[in-house]
């Protein structure tokens, strides 16, 4: 809420927007309203500009949505691909996928919260939270090759241990403050932690 | 969202709902399609009834969510209340309080998503984020008398590590379902391990 309120408000006597900072005030809006409750009207008053202005740069509401929805999901799948491109041990790369997603939200927060937001109530929504669904896949994968090597604790089914450790992962949307006391590095350190502690054999 | 659409259809030739049937009717409906999203209109197409029906039973739609976070967050103050009077050393006390709060979820799943995706939009909201963070604190209480005991990680603050914890706790709202291959038992038995070897020391 503090960092919509600080970065957000209406730029008055701006003439526009470059086209990154009009759909990153978008994302801030549907954040803090819901998307759907966003109409272009109240974009248009949040950005002190005129709806034709807005359609300057983006040619609907659900193309902004699907943009920022891409530039969470991109960050998410790239760093599930490095991963799997390593040939480190199970645990290493368990830890490795912790730390990458991690990074992936702190660079992404807006998008991100709005990704864990949706609800499936158009194609663009229900094509990103397919996208999401096979990350989480991906990382159960991964914490079931772990528990094949007997470094990962086989109680709890993989795919429920990804739903669980991304619960907490993605927790760090709601609270972790980028210009807040911990830097991403130390967050990134103490939720890897806390994290793996959870899920090691 | 398979939940809301095998209990959720209009009761085409039924005269009437009772008030706690039709309250979580409402709650289905703003958990699918956001609560500002929802209109009183949307709300009585959906129940097969008219507008008037429904404000026969409740005087608003803000009456409605009101009704349904206080359901919420009764039942977790409660199971905090009796985690906070148990005599138990703090290990077992941080255990009984994972434990009470996944139960509190798995017994009221729809209000408890409610509250998790509030946004601060009004006075109600506000109020019931109020009383979440409250629990959080009280979690993190738990947590901080462990770390003094030794017994729960302290590298990590304690207010985030019950925020980091919750975080997985509340995970279970977006995929258990009590209709599913585990029972709520199994449920809470599984995530409060994973929980709990999470944050020991």
């Amino acid at each position: 809420m503090s960092r919509s309120e600080t970065s957000a408000g209406p730029r008055r006597g701006r003439p526009g927007y470059d086209r990154p900072t009009l759909v990153r005030e978008c994302v801030d809006m549907f954040n803090r309203h819901g998307y759907e409750a966003t109409s272009m009207g109240m974009l248009a008053t949040h950005l002190g500009i005129s709806k034709s202005a807005i359609y300057h740069h983006v040619e609907s509401k659900e193309a902004i949505l699907g943009e920022a929805l891409d530039a969470a999901l991109d960050a998410l799948e790239a760093a599930f691909d490095r991963v799997e491109a390593l040939s480190d041990g199970p645990v290493e790369r368990v830890e490795a996928a912790v730390r990458a997603t991690l990074q992936a939200l702190a660079d992404h927060m807006p998008e991100v919260t709005l990704l864990l937001r949706l609800r499936g109530n158009s194609e663009v929504e229900l094509r990103a939270m397919e996208r999401r669904r096979t990350i989480t896949r991906r990382f159960g994968a991964l914490l079931e090759a772990g528990q094949a090597d007997g470094a990962v604790r086989d109680d709890v089914d993989p795919r429920n241990l990804a739903r669980l450790a991304l619960g907490m992962i993605n927790s760090v949307v709601d609270w972790f403050r980028p210009d807040g006391p911990h830097t991403v590095e130390e967050m990134v350190r103490s939720v890897t932690g806390v994290v793996l502690a959870g899920v090691r054999g």
